[in-house]
């Protein structure tokens, strides 16, 4: 399928709007005006081919079905890969020397040289530190979700002790037949924060034309979505702070100590999402919950497939170039702008 | 399938680069500092990891094909309202009346009311021109490319005379087996311009992995193209201007005339597209060829799906909102900036 890849390319240049034509006099929709001024028999025919384009679009909603069928089918050929990896990670299972082999390319090699003294010592200190054999690899997903800055400014400082303990993100499809919708599921190991091995959020989904508006379909799309209950430990809830207020009695000036509980900041509150509603909100809840959908789409569709590529730091140049509209080959930094043009990183300046 | 819509909603926010991260002095190179820092046991997993991913990235070719293969199999649905839109248009079947029908929303029906008295008055002064009937849907395809900025802007004057013949554009799709490709067909009712009944472009796409870099795939891409050989009538040529010039000779001061060809812009260098390189083009070649692909991609994807949409104007409101980034809802124009502002069409003020 060639839409992902062509549809970046063609996302970067130019609109449709269409160029001035003559408009008469005082009328300004032009759409409505040209095609009214047709002649009868021409109109006539144009409605018969939005008719087809009509059968055309009910078509369409029957190839995403199968596309999504696909999809549903190729999740099951993925899953023993993403089992496995979420075994190494864990320590669970110990890959095999074969099973390790990899090419770095050259240029790794030749840094990784010069960077072998270094890192000899630094390993030695590692090791008498006790860090000798950690299990799997460690921290892998607070990693990534520090790595990527879409994730990244959801983590707080308070966050991130509960992401050490997350072991493996995964997505579950509805069943054919039910609503189409996909569930992002977080999978943490005990710890003393919260009694869920689980937590998890449903993104709901559009997947058919509006009777009312066929012709805006452009597949399936997000329309909301459910978090889930985190059962918290006792005072280990960090979507909350705790505001302790002595407040004096205005007769009789006793002093008395009020405890407040006020939200904060957290990743934790995307299991607590803003709920669509069909009647419309505010320009600023529909960004936020925009966001969330995003965000939602970006674990199922990169994160998830591609985490190790995160966790090194690959992925986030792939991406950066599928982002970037115009430019065809990476440029140098424009060093003149602010100075955190200088962090952006993954640019190596030997290549 | 979500990629499309969830793909334009994702690419709307940040980028994902990451946030600075300790650096040891002296290395600039952050991903591959941090990699080569883990201690050797975990490097390994992660190198483990990655053959797991190379997995992932050949399962993830496969599906690709089966998308392709849908994408076949659906193109055969789509056809026979392909070509019964093409009929239409050409005027060669009339539609019934029930085939006509069409509800048109109320603002149009309100509209209509308050046009439909000029509208009566034109139409006579056109019906007593002699356009009483005109077959099919005239200038239906040319209507398009002037609506369209993206195709509108290859248009010159000279031109639209030939593409009033222009009567389908169809894609065709290589065989199973073929290297993936797909063939936009340009159809042309019998004209003074040049012989041909079809002028063609090919693009051909990349449709699986690279071995030197597995992970960039992002399912098939357009990766060049090819165009045809226009048999031009004598002296129909717009894609070349003649020059004539007086020269003197030097020596006997006779005078003769040298007629030149120089080329000149047209929508019909579109059939002689410049070669992708695999040595390596210079920035601005290779930025017309992106455009080049962009173009077709637009043409396959929408143009030819949807094509009285293109008609009547009504796709472009959807291109637009697919195309803006952050905005959620149409927001009214800005009329302190350049006056072109006023001329985004398809904008109803009354809405």
């Amino acid at each position: 399928m060639d839409r992902k890849n062509e549809k970046s390319e063609a996302k970067g240049k130019g609109g449709n709007k269409p160029p001035q034509s003559d408009k008469p006099e005082g009328l300004e929709v032009e759409r409505i005006v040209n095609f009214q001024f047709l002649p009868k028999m021409v109109k006539r025919r144009v409605y018969a081919l939005k008719r087809l384009q009509l059968q055309s679009a009910n078509i369409e909603a029957k190839f995403y079905e199968e596309v999504h069928e696909l999809e549903r089918k190729y999740a099951g050929l993925y899953q023993p890969i993403f089992d496995k990896r979420r075994d190494i990670v864990a320590g669970t299972i110990e890959p095999t020397d074969e099973e390790c082999e990899w090419q770095s390319d050259r240029e790794e090699e030749d840094l990784a040289e010069d960077l072998q003294k270094k890192a000899a010592l630094e390993e030695k200190q590692a090791d008498s530190a006790g860090a000798d054999d950690p299990k799997g690899v460690p921290e892998f997903w607070l990693t990534i979700f520090k790595r990527v800055d879409m994730l990244g400014e959801m983590l707080q400082d308070h966050d991130e002790p509960i992401l050490k303990h997350l072991q493996d993100i995964t997505v579950r499809f509805s069943e054919p037949g039910q609503p189409m919708s996909f569930t992002l599921e977080f999978h943490f190991e005990p710890n003393s924060y919260f009694s869920n091995s689980v937590l998890t959020k449903v993104y709901k989904m559009k997947s058919e034309p509006d009777a009312e508006d066929p012709f805006s379909f452009e597949g399936p799309e997000i329309i909301d979505c459910e978090g889930c209950k985190i059962d918290w430990q006792k005072g280990k809830d960090v979507t909350v702070k705790i505001i302790k207020k002595k407040q004096k009695h205005k007769g009789r000036g006793t002093v008395r100590t009020v405890t407040k509980e006020l939200p904060q900041d957290s990743f934790f509150n995307f299991f607590s999402p803003v709920k669509a509603s069909a009647d419309g909100m505010d320009e600023d809840l529909e960004c936020t919950l925009a966001t969330d959908f995003e965000i939602g789409h970006f674990f199922r569709e990169r994160v998830i497939p591609r985490a190790v590529l995160y966790f090194t730091g690959e992925a986030l140049d792939d991406d950066d170039e599928s982002y970037e509209e115009e430019d065809l080959e990476e440029e140098e930094e424009d060093l003149d702008e602010e100075g955190e043009e200088e962090d952006e990183g993954d640019y190596d300046p030997t290549a």
